[in-house]
């Protein structure tokens, strides 16, 4: 047998060569020989070779391939909360397996879970985030471009209670409610039309908002953009949660009104400095772009300036200002403002140059460094928040933007300046002291080492790694980045193109997610998952960290998670004619509704109150009724309402669409809408 | 070392252990032993052996990872096209990977694809299906119920062409262009509320739609429930497909008015009996539950009986009376209709007696059998093709039923009876003469033997194997199993519940793809995966056999596939007041829309025509403008269409939602709404 044939055969077959001959003349093999004949070895190393062979595998593909299948019925040791973008949706994917677990519809209705289809329940989570709500001359809001996931915390780290998560598009939040995986609320911030970024402060009393584009006011508040330097504002709004409702409450929010530079990504101090709070912002230029008006594009007009503003809000005191009830603080648009006068007066804001169009703005594990990136710019620049609380402390002013906010001098507020490569965004962080940054340009990840107390001085700041990623990464995540423990292990890349690693499935391209093992010291790509809707940025938590409610308690209503006062009980069932309609109380369990049969004339009022009375785990029920455009979801114990007028007559059959048992066909039933 | 210590060492440290000694008394061994340190194989087999066990995968586990991983930037063999229930879309799976490649919306906006959500495109085609055209009283249908996906074929062969899909919800059927994958057309099947499935002819010249739940006509007509038996009918359509539009043309197109029994799922006959179609159907009982009203629910009251009718139809003799413009065909909504007593009249339906309640119906690739399974009868039937056609000519009729439609004499038309477990419903095949039947109430795959001239009598119609599911199989698919070459390999089994296999995400569980390996004697389990949607049926085809378009052509209107009247030359952007608004002629490129300021007076009609310009694959522009509550996806080479009403005043950002270069956050503008 020669060396280079020996590299095509499995080791088995070698080993099997061996020890076929070495009996012979070495008894004492015998025993090991037989063993090597044993199935659990011989079946599995001889196959597991060969499989990997016969696929084309390579050895750090076919190691890749065990390092991320998850057996079936077994679960993936860490679940990926991710935004979906402008699909309106959260996507619960598994990792290693990279499996998607769950769509949780937010912002668009969702047919599959009768979200906002027909069904009380979402329609008026939906309603209530809707522009129409005071604009009427404007359409329903359906969408919303779900940017920022952001996991609840107890002491700085993830408890899998709820999810809260922002709206690009249109300046709002919604709440998700992480015993049901359903979405609870959604609000629309006063005074904005647009936002981005959010965060939670500690123990997460408030979720903290910042405005991408600014505006005059809120929707159909108008102003000339010639007049955008005097009358366009950004904001940080300030959203109270409270925890015993698990809703979010206006009343007790407040929100600081910022210049109109563009506020992006933002982040809360840790430990002593949690009275800070950091934001990016890119075009201090103040530009509106009007390309076709002689100006400069805004991709233009927004990079001229070398440098941009990280902003320092002092929001504890901005807190007491709002509570000591003074006359500063304004009322408008329904929630506390402080105007940027006063926030300038009160000394609430201060800016550190930063390299200029930033994407990311992060805070180590412990606390102590602030990073940013400006995209432009092949280098990192981490802060010391010491020394920006220093420079405040000092008034160590370079100067005053035109809105009188102090600027900070940037030397003194700098702790390191780390070069990672080109379009460098985003910056998550590992139990080791290591952080990775994305780089878009470059489409890689830089692996670089963080400070004391971190890492000692002479390994500090250095740049250790770079793997490729494929292709053009925006945000990756490591699991509890964000946290004051992160776990390390892996990391995900959340990748906006995908050019040729798929197949041709049209001119609209899937966008794709590339697992990374960061265990070791150099990176290791272990898969490439395409994805639906845009997976904008995540929060990775530990599996057994998120329990939902496998079945709701009997008769309960998802909106309040509390027990419906529409729940029917089975014997109860009925239908009632009512002064200007006709109200079902219906029970459904496999694998009929009872009533099935809902008679009423054209024009009646009809109101469906559908109650599942299974208590098995899984045994959702579906109510569709295609013409009045109905398909609600009612899982285990749910009580959930329908409403409509039955405006047109006509035979229209309802059904149960989810498959819930072998008479499932049958479940099935018909509203009989006699002419008028 | 022990033979048990053995078992839990990896084979290469065995096979060390021995060469290391083997030389010193076998020289003749030494360039085997150092063979086995070649880094290609110790590298590979060591820790592929160690990575396994340190995972806890057991062997079978270990093998089933390295048959299932695709290598990043590889392609998976196989693409599954699956349907999404009441999701209402379309999912690309790959197979062996089991990664969801894209998501195609059919019935239900998209909020992230820009599917009917603004852009004249979806809402056009989504409007054309909707019941609204004709009854105005009704809401915007904004679902439907995908059940059973359709790939063209030429020669009785996946040709990669196009899809067709149902919608079992409202009665309607879609069609889609494997080119782009994109919905091109939806159409409301006349006279009919409800379908279920469908099938194509030899080189998909129709696409042939069954109903499910019976109906007095279309929607909007009534007729007393006490009156189902006279008024209610079913029905079998056959939609022409134009191939030169690639839309389906009613003109061209007729319908088979049935009994009111539920027709359900349906297929043509293959080679010499083309000419036949056959259809299960289930409550010949003609059930119509109300239960509330001292009658039996339909589970119970559709099951009185102990055969229903499995339905032959003589199409082409159908459509021979079509088309000699007899006029026993009448003109009904719109459709050619043969009404019932010219059906029994002109002997174009026949029954044959099949278990009751069946769920599948699927004829064996050389056509010689169709196989029935009664979901309450643990066998499934096989019926000889040839005998029903000679019983047809031999007019070997047992009884007719209340319709007076001849009912076939069972013994003489049925070929074999396998027993295969309890709740069987739908069977699929592979390339070796097997079948694979789904077990409903087993949680189970059962495998058999066809016959002649498939498999030899004497080991014809056997079961083989079992191999049990989690949980609650409904359909199953093999590759290509409905064309005239299946290619085995893999089977799906598409289940409709997982109860414990999955993380608890709320009570509304994800349903369980699982992929199983029938290459060998005995079926494999080689992965679970969950899924969005509720994956109600399949098809598999080669990846390399559909090739979409990775680009348009320069200024191409998607809904046309050809080049847009609306399409804008860069160089000739510009904004264009009109008598009753504004029209702006909008080119996007990286990373600036322009013009990128629209200014109009309150009250205006609003014209935006957007031509991505880009011609690099992947170069997808978004455009979202909330408010208004637009999103378009206008991918390279494409031009957009969206139009409405600036009904409120204010300033109403818009931007490219669509991640595109490291200056995309730059990619916006204004939409100014001046107060009338």
């Amino acid at each position: 047998m020669k060396l280079k044939d020996a590299s095509h055969h499995s080791l088995q077959h070698l080993a099997a060569t061996v020890l076929l001959a070495a009996p012979l003349l070495l008894g004492g093999c015998a025993e090991n020989g037989s063993s090597a004949t044993t199935p659990r070895v011989s079946g599995s190393a001889d196959s597991l070779e060969q499989v990997a062979i016969e696929r084309g595998l390579n050895p750090d593909e076919a190691k890749a391939a065990l390092e991320t299948y998850v057996a079936p019925g077994l679960y993936d040791e860490f679940t990926m909360v991710t935004s979906g973008g402008h699909s309106g949706s959260i996507y619960l994917i598994g990792i290693p397996s990279m499996r998607m677990i769950k769509e949780i519809p937010v912002y668009a209705p969702n047919a599959w879970q009768g979200w906002a289809q027909g069904a009380e329940e979402g329609e008026r989570v939906l309603d209530d985030g809707t522009f129409a709500q005071n604009l009427k001359g404007l359409p329903r809001l359906t969408w919303g471009d779900l940017h920022h996931p952001q996991l609840s915390m107890t002491d700085g780290d993830y408890d899998g209670e709820m999810c809260f998560v922002t709206d690009k598009a249109a300046g709002r939040v919604a709440v998700i409610d992480l015993r049901d995986f359903k979405t609870k609320q959604i609000v629309k911030i006063p005074n904005t039309v647009t936002d981005h970024s959010g965060f939670l402060t500690t123990n997460s009393q408030y979720f903290v908002v910042t405005t991408f584009q600014p505006s005059p006011g809120g929707p159909g508040e108008y102003a000339p953009i010639e007049e955008y330097a005097e009358k366009y504002r950004g904001a940080m709004t300030f959203l109270w949660v409270n925890w015993d409702t698990r809703r979010i409450d206006l009343e007790l929010s407040f929100q600081l009104e910022l210049p109109p530079y563009w506020q992006d990504l933002s982040i809360q101090g840790k430990g002593d400095y949690e009275d800070l709070a950091f934001c990016n912002s890119l075009n201090t230029e103040l530009s509106t772009g009007r390309s076709a008006e002689g100006l400069p594009a805004m991709e233009i007009g927004a990079s001229l300036n070398e440098m941009d503003y990280l902003h320092v809000v002092l929001w504890r005191e901005a807190e007491d200002l709002v509570q000591s009830g003074s006359p500063k603080v304004i009322e408008k648009g329904g929630i506390k403002v402080i105007p940027l006068e006063v926030v300038q007066e009160e000394e609430l804001l201060f800016f550190v140059p930063e390299s200029k169009s930033p994407h990311g703005c992060d805070i180590t594990p412990g606390g102590e460094y602030v990073i940013t990136a400006g995209k432009l710019d092949p280098h990192i620049t981490a802060y010391s928040v010491e020394k920006i609380r220093k420079a405040i402390d000092d008034k160590n002013f370079e100067k005053r933007d035109p809105y009188g906010i102090p600027v900070l001098d940037y030397d003194a507020c700098r702790e390191a300046y780390v070069e990672v490569g080109l379009g460098p965004l985003h910056t998550v962080f590992d139990d080791k002291g290591n952080a990775y940054t994305s780089l878009f340009l470059d489409s890689a990840v830089a692996k670089f080492t963080l400070g004391p107390p971190d890492v000692p001085e002479d390994r500090a700041w250095q740049l250790v790694d770079k793997i490729n990623i494929h292709y053009n990464i925006g945000h990756l995540q490591t699991p509890a980045s964000n946290t004051v423990r992160p776990r390390g292990r892996y990391l995900v890349a959340l990748n906006k193109w995908t050019v040729d690693r798929h197949p041709g499935t049209g001119p609209l391209h899937p966008q794709n997610l590339q697992l990374i093992d960061i265990a070791g010291p150099k990176m290791r790509l272990l898969s490439s998952t395409p994805i639906i809707g845009e997976p904008h940025n995540s929060q990775i938590i530990e599996t057994d960290r998120i329990a939902g409610w496998r079945v709701y308690p009997p008769g309960t209503d998802p909106a309040t998670m509390s027990a419906s006062p529409h729940a029917t009980q089975q014997g109860e069932e009925r239908i009632e004619r009512t002064a200007d309609g006709v109200h079902a109380h219906i029970v459904a369990i496999r694998s009929h509704f009872k009533p099935d049969t809902i008679r009423v004339r054209q024009g009646d009022r009809v109101i469906i109150d559908i109650t599942n009375a299974e208590s098995a785990e899984d045994a959702t029920h579906g109510f569709g009724l295609a013409g009045y455009n109905i398909t609600a979801s009612i899982d285990p114990g749910a009580t959930q309402r329908i409403e409509f007028t039955a405006s047109e007559a006509g035979v229209y059959p309802f059904y149960c669409t989810e498959f819930c048992s072998a008479l499932h066909m049958e479940m099935t039933g018909w509203l009989l809408v006699e002419p008028r």
